[in-house]
């Protein structure tokens, strides 16, 4: 069983210019929910200004808790810094998401901090949550390339990893930010986290931005890797980093573990579905093309 | 170093409802050739209404075996008869390719012929072409899938392999026609490929209609195939085979192989150059996120 994150709502939605009713995230939401999702990314808890499309982040959560929570999904919310974990806990929180990258460059750009300095802002929240017993989820951004600084060592992945465990994060989640990642670089960079790590607290979180998601997850599972970050339909990018459009579509992945013989627990259908409705309202394209000959054709 | 085979002249263009100039064609062929591909199919010498697009073949190929001929870069061409053989060899050819696939109610489609009737014709073929000391190709639609009949066996595979061997081709390109073809299938056909024929005399055709052809060219890569057959910027499709649209781009294959350290002789600035001057004169996007992501940023 390959466990699926589904990132969609919050990654995938946050850089949409266009403003969507929180109802309509709710039907989103709940949709990948019955379409067999076991996480699924709800919101962040930041400063309405700095991301327009998560302002309603409280009526959102409270609504997805209400009417979704206690069935068996996780619905984690990213969480920047105190008081975003005070509001979150607030609301019954019961998973929260926080992140730093191996580029100071681009947290600088991102939150306005050197990584270290994201470290003291996490270790605050992390203190709280663990108190709480709320699960943490830690995000590595720019694994492999940063959009300032270029490629990015291994080593500096090793390091971030193991002071986000060292905080308390019960899985590290490596994100190919701007999708520059490429097999050999993969299997190189999973392979030394498995010396230091055990490989299931491992998720491996890709762009398509040049069309090797697909090909990096399938070299993922040739070391072992059984977590995948995705976004229905393919929605998302990053704000920070000049076109880097596209977290791998979940179908993509879906795709490629079905090919394989691998269960993810969702039905396809449901997910397309959840999908087209989402990328009608935002009144984009999806960029997978598996989605694509899927909504054609019916059929796989 | 790896041989890619490229078939955006005519795969890729065979199908365009707009005719384009043969100068256009020419330009492009050249400018492929400049960025250093080694083996461009130039035409297809069908009768002239079958497929429009070719029906300047003659003018084409002329200028094309005069202009860029003996630089030592093939220009073969596609010969569905006798007759197109003969007005080949009268231009001068040196390379043909020809056609079959292992699904009668494919090749019933495309060519009015069950596959036995369709080993006829290139039998006729063939034995001019050997004569005349012409080197044969032979293709291999619908290998792993047709629109038809569904999944196609591994057996068929072989049966039409071996056939093609024996009547003199140098190599079987194997193709995915409708891009169904997935990892797993891939390598397990390419395994019992290679217990009857030698790795280097197979080589391999995807499309990319469901994001699966980098990845299925990866595990193409880890059994030991090093010819690629692809089309500059994505260009192509098959009219017999609904919503196939989709050669994988060669400037997939040129970053997936780049990425394994993989030599191609290829000059990716070229190449790309090649493929916008197609695109724009057929008015179209790419459909390879890697080229719109290098004609966006300008590097790799």
């Amino acid at each position: 069983m390959i466990r699926i994150v589904e990132v969609g709502p919050r990654d995938g939605l946050q850089n949409e210019k266009s403003i969507l009713a929180t109802e309509d995230k709710f039907q989103f939401i709940s949709a990948l929910s019955e379409a067999g999702l076991k996480s699924i990314e709800v919101t962040s808890f930041v400063k309405a200004p700095a991301i327009p499309q998560m302002a309603d982040a409280v009526e959102l959560f409270t609504k997805v808790n209400k009417e979704l929570g206690g069935q068996g999904v996780s619905f984690p919310c990213l969480v920047p810094n105190i008081k975003g974990y005070e509001t979150a806990r607030s609301l019954g929180v019961k998973e929260i998401a926080i992140f730093t990258a191996t580029s100071d460059s681009f947290t600088k750009k991102n939150i306005n901090a050197t990584v270290d300095e994201s470290f003291e802002r996490m270790r605050e929240v992390c203190e709280a949550a663990k108190k709480d017993n709320v699960m943490i989820r830690g995000y590595v951004s720019t694994a492999f390339g940063c959009p300032y600084e270029g490629t990015m060592s291994v080593e500096k992945l090793i390091g971030v990893t193991k002071r986000l465990f060292e905080l308390g994060v019960y899985e590290v989640s490596v994100g190919d930010t701007i999708g520059v990642a490429i097999p050999q670089q993969v299997r190189g960079y999973i392979r030394a986290l498995k010396n230091e790590f055990p490989i299931g607290k491992i998720a491996m979180h890709f762009h398509d931005t040049r069309g090797m998601a697909p090909t990096n997850i399938y070299a993922s599972l040739e070391e072992g890797i059984t977590t995948f970050d995705s976004s229905a339909g393919g929605l998302g990018g990053c704000p920070y980093a000049k076109g880097a459009t596209g977290n791998v579509a979940t179908e993509d992945v879906w795709y490629l573990l079905h090919s394989q013989g691998l269960d993810t627990g969702i039905d396809i259908a449901k997910l397309a579905a959840a999908s087209k409705f989402i990328l009608e309202k935002i009144n984009r394209q999806t960029e997978s093309k598996f989605l694509r000959a899927y909504l054609n054709t019916g059929k796989v």
